[in-house]
């Protein structure tokens, strides 16, 4: 992501192979980024908020008013940011009311916002990078998207929540579902761990959009291909770059998009397999 | 929510106002359930995780190992549920091994999840009440979403954001996007704190799914009002109905459900005006 004075872009251009119906050709798609800003109130770290890069400021002071540190603006002495690197240093006007609020705030962590310790520590210990050779054609995609969406059926009429399932390339082995998208991915992730299974020929379907949270815990689960029928972030598609993940995204009818690492999606045409 | 033995219900039907195209009607809706699962490792409160109630054993595994806490379901000795109150208890084998994974632990957070502290304490201090006699028609929701679904065109091809606006009953007078929900909200607050704005005669707008959080951050934002594109939870409409505010979901093309407080929503019939 790249930073002209305060403004970032917000959007950024990403090779893909594109399968439009008839076959995959290289193509430019444009993704979302995603910015994690690390916050520190007087000095002292309170959340990393990952994040679009635009409107920081407003978002730093809805933040702060949303978790209780401060009630107004004007309580804000100072907020100064260095975009390149990450960071947005507020200054309060009373320091007071600060200590109460931090103590809950350290606890309850921001919701889609992660510590860059998280980045750095915890997940170079858990996210393992991924070699297996499996592969799958288009049509196999295709398959294993249509048949993770007939399983979510009942649910479909409540509307918003994410489905998660480990498959082989010919079919869903376990779906999981859950309003929360980490939940439906931590529900398979027990369920391998507790069945003991092997996770060298599997892969995950997802009905959600491919944060760099869902990336890193698809390397965690320990697998290599990741289908979702919506749209990944830049991190993530760097996360999974890194990590030797697979990412197909934007599955849906029979369109499809080849993120990264596209040796592991063939293509059949005319009865001869093609490799990416 | 209501547990039968270790079975609980993932849905709950909701009683509603639905527009059909036509007119305002009563109606049931079957809605997505929202349940808070508070997990204790040792003793020791580590995260409160807010979830479908479905796979509770193979979620708190998954979590633990996405954590870092566990590299095997083998490390977990014993897990206790009390469901009904919410609970999870987790005894691990080797207890050294949590220590470190704590530290980080309780500075990430658990994302999509809150503490129960913070349901009891934080909001009880800035979640407010809101009494405000704005009223809106069904027509004017129509056109506000709209609005908000043009200004987003941008964004549209990226995928996978989420979009909210502050509006007067006729027009989007803020927009602000971001892939997190609850960062396009907090840009949307830190506005209104930043600009002074006043909300009594304010809506919001909003791309995304209505879980209690976004319920949450509408009160304490201050707004009465919230229209939504998508579904929201039973705990999102619980809170809501608890805080006074008026949830209209599922607002696509020519349909929207009114979920509670229907008093602000009006219907123009043949030039006169129902309330609900």
């Amino acid at each position: 992501m790249k930073w002209e004075g305060e403004e970032a872009e917000i959007t950024a251009p990403w090779s893909v192979f594109k399968y439009d119906g008839q076959q995959l050709g290289a193509s430019e798609e444009e993704i979302a980024c995603e910015y994690p800003l690390t916050l520190k109130v007087d000095g002292e770290e309170l959340a990393t908020i990952v994040c679009t890069p635009s409107d920081l400021e407003d978002m730093v002071i809805g933040f702060l008013a949303s978790e209780g540190v401060i009630r107004s603006a004007a309580q804000v002495e100072s907020l100064a940011f260095d975009k390149e690197r990450g960071f947005a240093a507020v200054k309060l006007r009373n320091k007071h009311e600060l200590s109460e609020a931090m103590v809950s705030k350290r606890i309850i962590g921001s919701c889609c916002g992660m510590s860059r310790q998280f980045y750095f520590h915890n997940d170079a210990r858990t996210a393992k990078t991924i070699l297996t050779s499996l592969q799958i054609s288009v049509n196999q995609c295709f398959a294993l998207m249509r048949e993770l969406q007939q399983q979510s059926d009942d649910f479909r009429r409540t509307g918003g929540v994410h489905n998660a399932a480990l498959c082989t390339v010919d079919e869903l082995i376990v779906s999981r579902t859950d309003i929360g998208r980490h939940n439906a991915l931590d529900k398979i992730y027990g369920h391998c761990l507790r069945q003991r299974l092997s996770l060298r020929d599997k892969l995950l379907a997802f009905s959600g959009r491919v944060s760099s949270e869902v990336a890193l815990k698809a390397a965690k689960i320990g697998v290599g291909l990741l289908l979702s029928k919506s749209a990944p972030t830049d991190l993530a598609l760097r996360l999974a770059h890194d990590l030797g993940i697979t990412i197909v995204g934007f599955i849906r009818g029979s369109q499809l998009n080849v993120y990264t690492h596209p040796k592991r999606i063939t293509e059949w045409t005319d009865g001869t397999i093609t490799t990416l």
